[in-house]
C-alpha cells in the first residue's frame, strides 16, 4: 500500500490543502495511473463543501482524470505501461445487475462506486479522486484516450463530455435534427460541440445575448434568446431535442413549449425541484421531460473514440494545484471558459 | 339546414336548459346520426362554466356520443343507415399535416375541430356537441361500434377510454408489464380495465384504502396506498409504466420514484402546473414524465375493436337529460362510478 500526495478538504471549509492518502496495492485486474491532468467539476465543490449532504472527510475530489499507466496487475489485458488512459466518475459497480450488464454502470442497481466519496471495497473507508499523484483503478473502469488529442483538453470529456454525449446518443439524435442546448457552461459547451459534430442544426438557448459569439465559435448555428418572447414563439413546437444543462432550479415551461410533438427535453444539470412544471404543456403534444446521469463505460469509450475521429475536445483553462481555491471560487461564479484543468505536475512541487 | 333540440348553457351559470340549435345540411361525406347515448365528461363542465377560459355560448357539450346512422351523404362509403356508430372529441382536422397523416388528429398542427366549441367550418359560429337529438359528422371522424357491446356503456370509451388506451399503446405496454394506474375515476377505471385486458400486472395507486375492493373488481391485481411510506418504498424503481389520471395539480415525485430506469409516467388528467417536480428524481435513473391527449381516429377504432373482442366497457350510471344539472354537481364531487351516460330518449320528451 502506497501513501501518496493529494489535495483535498479535511472539513467543510472552502480551502483545499495538501493531504497524504492511502492507495491500495495493485491487484490482478488493476491499473495504476500516474495522473497528468484532472478537470475541475462543480460536483467537486458541492461534495467538498457538504452541499450535497454531509461529506465524508477528508474529501479528495476529481473525476476527470487523464494519466499514463505506471503499472498493471497480472490479469490486466487491455492496458500496458505507458498507455494514455482516463478515469471518469466511477471506479467500480456491482457488474451483475441488469444496468451493469447493459453497460449502464451509472445506474447500477446496487450502487456504483464513485471515484470519490464512495465506500472503498478494498481499503474500507471511502474512495479518493483525482486531485492526487496517482490512482489505482480496475481496468474495467479505465478508458483508452486517443493519442491524437491534446490530453489536457480531454479531461473534461470524462464528466462534462459524457453527461451530454449519453443523452444525445440515447435519444438517437441524428444528422439534421434541430437540437437546442440550454445553458452555456462546462456541460453546455460540450453539448454544442457534440451536436455540431453529429451534423445537427444546433441552437444555443440562453438568456444573455453576450454569449452569442462564443456559442457560434463552438458550433452553434443559431442563438435563441429565451428572454425574447417573439423569438421563443417563432421557435415553438420546432425542436427535435433539448439538452437542458442549466445547473439550478428554473422554469422549464418556456423550453417545453419549444419541443415538437413526441420529443424530449433532457435535464442533465438541475437535480433539484423545478417550480410549476405545466402538465398541459406536456399533454398538448405528448411531450416528455427526462433526466440523464453521466454515462456508462462503453458509451464513454465510444465518445472518446468519436472525439479522436472528429477532433473534439473541451475548451479549458489550465491551472496549477496551487490555484485550486481561486479556481473553485471562479467556478461558483461561472467565470470559466469552460472548464478548469489542473496540470498535476504542479502537485509534485508541493511539499 | 335543420334546427334540433339540444341541452346546453347560454351563459356561464351552472344550469343547463333546452336550446334550439342549427345543424348543417348533410354533405357528400357526411353522416347524420340519431343520438342514443351521450357520456358526461368533466370537460363538458369545465367548458360550459368557462373554467378553461371564456366559453363561446351557447355551449352544447358532449363528446362521448353513440347513435344510429339516420342518413348518409352521397360519397359516404364506410356507413349505411341503421349502423351503430360513435363520435368522440373531434369532428374534423386539417387532414394534411404530419400529425393528421399519421392518424394523430388530436395533435393536428392546424388545430383539430373539437366536437363542441371549435370553429364550425360549415355554418360559421362554433360546433355543438352531443347533448342533442342528432349530429352531422364527416365519416372520417365517425367510429364503428361493435354490436356485441352494451351501447350505453360504450359511450365513455370515446373520451375516457381513448385517453387511457392511447398512452398504453403508444408506450408499447406488453403482457406481464407492471403498470400502475394513479387515481380511480372515469379515466382511472378504464386504465385498470385496459391494462388488465392487455395482460399486465395492474397496481391501483390511490390515497384511499376504501377504493381497494372496487379497484380489484375492475381488474387491479394489487393496491398501493400512496399514503403508506413503507409500501411506497417497497415498490420503488419497480414499475414499467405509470398512467397518472389525477385530474388536478399534485406532487408527482413519489410516483416518479416508483418507476424503473428509463420508464415513463404519463399525465392524462393534470393539465395544470405541478409543484416542484424534482429534477434529481428523473436524472437518477433516466426516468421520464410525459403527457398524452385523447387519441387519434385510427387508434380509437382499434380500441373499440379490442373492446368488442375482449368485452370491455365502462361502468356507467344512466341518467336522463332532466337530471343533468344534478349529475354535473356529482361529477364535480367525484361522486360517480364511473361515468354518467345520458339516455337521449329523454330529450325527446322535453318541450
Amino acid at each position: 500500500m502506497d501513501t501518496v500526495k493529494a489535495y483535498g478538504a479535511q472539513s467543510s471549509t472552502s480551502e483545499l490543502d495538501l493531504l497524504s492518502i492511502d492507495r491500495r496495492d495493485v491487484l490482478g485486474t488493476d491499473v495504476k495511473i500516474d495522473i497528468l491532468y484532472c478537470g475541475v467539476c462543480h460536483s467537486d465543490i458541492h461534495t467538498a463543501r457538504s452541499e450535497w449532504g454531509p461529506a465524508k472527510y477528508p474529501v479528495v475530489p476529481g473525476h476527470e482524470i487523464i494519466g499514463k499507466v505506471l503499472e498493471t496487475g497480472k490479469e490486466v489485458t487491455k492496458f500496458k505501461v505507458g498507455d494514455l488512459v482516463g478515469v471518469g466518475c466511477m471506479v467500480d459497480s456491482c457488474r451483475e445487475c441488469t444496468s451493469c450488464k447493459e453497460g449502464l454502470e451509472q445506474y447500477c442497481e446496487n450502487g456504483a462506486t464513485y471515484t470519490y466519496g464512495s465506500i472503498d471495497k478494498h481499503l474500507g473507508g471511502h474512495t479518493f479522486g483525482g486531485y492526487s499523484e496517482s490512482i489505482i483503478v480496475d481496468e474495467a473502469f479505465v478508458l483508452t484516450i486517443p493519442e491524437n488529442l491534446d490530453a489536457a483538453k480531454v479531461a473534461p470529456l470524462l464528466c462534462a463530455g459524457i453527461t451530454t454525449w449519453s443523452p444525445l446518443r440515447h435519444w438517437n439524435i441524428q444528422r439534421g435534427d434541430k437540437v437546442g442546448v440550454i445553458g452555456l457552461g462546462g456541460l453546455g459547451h460540450m453539448g454544442i460541440k457534440f451536436a455540431h459534430a453529429m451534423g445537427c442544426h444546433v441552437v444555443m438557448i440562453t438568456r444573455s445575448a453576450s454569449k452569442a459569439a462564443d456559442a457560434k465559435a463552438l458550433g452553434a448555428d443559431e442563438i435563441l434568446l429565451s428572454t425574447d418572447p417573439k423569438a421563443m414563439k417563432k421557435h415553438a413546437d420546432s425542436f427535435d431535442f433539448l439538452l437542458n444543462t442549466v445547473p439550478v432550479s428554473h422554469d422549464v415551461n418556456p423550453y417545453v413549449n419549444l419541443l415538437k410533438r413526441d420529443k424530449t427535453m433532457v435535464l442533465v444539470g438541475a437535480i433539484e425541484p423545478l417550480p410549476n412544471v405545466h402538465g398541459g404543456g406536456l399533454v398538448r403534444k405528448r411531450k416528455n421531460i427526462a433526466g440523464s446521469l453521466i454515462g456508462g463505460i462503453p458509451e464513454t469509450q465510444e465518445m472518446l473514440d468519436f472525439c479522436g475521429e472528429h477532433n473534439v475536445v473541451s475548451d479549458v483553462e489550465m491551472i496549477t494545484i496551487q490555484n485550486i481555491n481561486e479556481a473553485w471560487d471562479r467556478v461558483v461564479k461561472a467565470d470559466v471558459k469552460y472548464r478548469f484543468v489542473i496540470d498535476m505536475k504542479s502537485l509534485k512541487e508541493v511539499s
